[in-house]
């Protein structure tokens, strides 16, 4: 059931906070053990929270848009009293003494927290796997993984586990389990959901996102998450409640411009088979779509050194003093950013402003940039990285993501919808790029898309009961 | 007389722009000669289009909120068709063949352009002198800096060659020669007034900004240029409108927090005094004012990495073809910026979050910090740079400007505001810092305190007829 209409039955008291509780924590307890995406359950606090809710309710008084329902958060975000170990065996048993404000917010709102999800550690690569906890399966094929970085809570909504979930993106971190996982996720633009506290205030590559199985799901998600903060420097002024608006909007003579390569990237036939399937369906909602690209000369070298910078930023310390205990690919950007020069740095910035200044020309031309969220399906759980796409080497462990992270460096919002399945079954993702901070024009483009693909959603086999 | 009351006269039809624009170019002829702000004059362009706007209001039509008011731009602006020097030899004859967007926008609202205003080489610096035009002098005393770097413009302000004029400051550059020169200038929020086109779109450090002879002026220049542009990725979304609404507010009971020291700076006693000696002011106001600073460690070496970054990034293919061209504190700003290495920089990230994370803690207790605009009084036009306080020895040519920059980094918006003269006659300027993106908080306790002084503007003799 859709998390609004759970909510808007717990308002008319048809159900309350605990037994929505309880089911989701009984689908947990059933499905959880095949596919891993949930890590630390905290059941008991949470029948305390689902308690309260009930109690306020009683008394006429909710507490927010998400008043009473199940939530989990990434185990990326530190959550007061409750274990977060960012995938890594340094944080075991580490308990933050504090909520981040994304966390502090979705309470606020209502939500009951039940625990943590999986991600790959320190969120590095798109496959949800560590040390800690070990991989995230694909519920569609458990031989397959679940994308990254945030995989578990991708598993969690694909599998009825949660209805509601969140998630961060530096190269994809939302879209890409998103896609590979047959659920919405978005990656708002920096600024929509502040990240306090932080390291790297003025980071505009990495952004906060709600998950969930449709695109209204999501925004109502967003609606309690988004919103200005003093403490965020880049923080969009404009409320969250905007995101509570009805997404319905008219979408005749709307330009679209439809992906072909990227600049040569390799797709695998069977995601542009499945996406350029769709092109029909926004020909349908009456938009104008053209086969247009703009030029993403440079989005590779520039997201590399953004990512080494935040990489060093976040974890030179660790590295410098456990290095024994940090997968090789953190070691490897964090290295990667100690090598960089201030010419490197500034010539970075100078390619990105050129490739911002061609993709805003671009979008004053088209108001929508469709293209895969991922150039490949989901891959086998047990191969860290994909190493070649059509025949096409590949040659770092992000390499295979550029069409996550090419959109990443142009700063403009992103969503990844469920756009079908391949012939063995595996989900499809279609990445919807919107204008510069037009986030409510993405989840509307989105919202009527997800409308032309019929109201049957395909459970996978592992989640039925 | 101020901008808006000549707008005012004209759109009642009581003068025309080109008798508007006759009399500033009589000042300018009269004038210019004497202190060197006005560079470059358009006067037939201006002429023709003082008699386009004419013609316009003729037919009942007002061009903007700017209509037929003169403006010089500051000469790091490009002006399409107008001779822009940078105040480097490099550009001595080089003619723009488009404008910024700042400039698109000030013509867009009907002013009239009628040349270029002085600055530094690069606007390196904060006292206005270049290899191709000369210093521009105090027009309080003729031996003495304007500051800068937007030096000519508010000498032209100050001196009634100008009714507004626009500026930009990374350092203190609007601030600076605001206070030296007894006229406003506004460090907006970055994003408020978007750099377009930029090789720098991610830059939070160099803002574009209004001055003016008052602070209402200031913000009829402001409605004209603030406001988003989809080019500009960190662009805040509030239309520029905003700041033509009434500035009065009632300011009982508001906290406003009074500097010290900045954590052990020194101030030149004169300023000092003079500053200290408005506290009165904000009081009588209904203000709650207590002496309390922000902690700005760690200010310093943030300003200076961004800045060597930045200029860096700017200047780096410059230096290298035509080193002997250069002023030495850009060679010195572009070799320290190459020098920078990855953890450098990261450090620097990091350490700058810490100082908004505290520096926004402090300004949730006070809504605005009061502080010297500069530390010391103008000085001798033939010294480059202040190499001592009160006794204290100052390293390189921009520690004088610390009171400027440790605002700059925070990312908070700032405004000069005339705090009276020394016994000598210097004029002394005075800074209130506000919140987050609260640009117009600051105008309007800055047209507060402006009313405080009372109406009697003091001129320069230079300027008087």
């Amino acid at each position: 059931m859709p998390a609004r209409e759970l909510a808007r039955r717990m308002r008319r008291k048809d159900v309350s906070a605990r037994e929505v509780l309880a089911a989701h924590l009984r689908q947990i307890a059933r499905v959880n053990p095949q596919v891993n995406a949930m890590v630390t359950l905290v059941a008991e606090e949470a029948r305390k929270a689902a308690a309260r809710a009930d109690e306020e309710a009683a008394h006429g008084r909710f507490l927010g848009p998400l008043h009473g329902l199940p939530i989990a958060h990434k185990d990326l975000q530190d959550t007061k009293g409750i274990r977060t170990t960012y995938g890594s065996p340094l944080f075991r048993d580490h308990v933050p003494d504090r909520d981040t404000l994304l966390i502090e917010r979705i309470r606020q709102a209502g939500a009951v927290t039940l625990g943590k999800t999986n991600t790959p550690e320190f969120g590095a690569g798109s496959q949800t796997f560590n040390p800690v906890f070990g991989a995230t399966l694909n519920p569609y094929d458990l031989t397959k993984t679940c994308g990254g970085s945030s995989g578990g809570a991708a598993v969690a909504l694909a599998c009825g586990m949660l209805p509601i979930a969140d998630g961060s993106d530096t190269g994809g971190s939302l879209r890409n389990p998103a896609a590979f996982c047959n659920v919405v996720g978005f990656r708002t633009s920096p600024g929509r959901v502040p990240r306090v506290p932080t390291s790297s205030a003025w980071n505009t590559i990495s952004v906060l996102g709600p998950m969930a199985r449709d695109v209204a799901d999501a925004a109502l998600l967003l609606s309690a998450i988004a919103g200005p903060d003093a403490r965020a420097p880049l923080a969009i002024p404009e409320p969250g409640a905007r995101f509570a608006h009805p997404l319905d909007r008219d979408f005749k003579g709307v330009r679209v411009a439809w992906f072909q390569d990227l600049g040569g990237l390799p797709f695998d036939r069977r995601v542009r088979e499945a996406v350029n399937a769709q092109q029909r369906a926004f020909t349908a909602l009456g938009c104008i779509v053209e086969q247009a690209e703009p030029d993403f000369r440079e989005a590779d070298r520039v997201f590399k050194v953004l990512r080494a910078l935040s990489f060093h930023g976040q974890h030179a310390d660790k590295v410098q003093r456990h290095r024994a205990k940090i997968k090789a690919t953190v070691i490897e950007e964090v290295e990667r950013g100690a090598r960089l020069t201030g010419p490197d740095i500034t010539a970075a910035e100078t390619q990105r402003s050129r490739l911002y200044a061609r993709f805003a020309e671009f979008m004053a031309r088209y108001e929508f940039f469709v293209l895969p969220t991922t150039q490949a399906p989901p891959f086998d759980v047990n191969q860290p990285y994909l190493t070649e796409i059509e025949g096409v080497p590949l040659e770092g462990y992000i390499d295979w993501m550029r069409s996550c992270y090419y959109i990443t460096v142009t700063g403009h919002p992103a969503i990844s919808v469920p756009a079908g399945f391949t012939a063995e079954g595996l989900p499809v993702g279609l990445q919807i790029v919107g204008r510069r901070q037009d986030d409510f024009g993405v989840l509307q483009m989105a919202y009527a898309f997800e409308r032309t693909q019929g109201p049957a959603r395909r459970w996978p086999a592992v989640a039925n009961p």
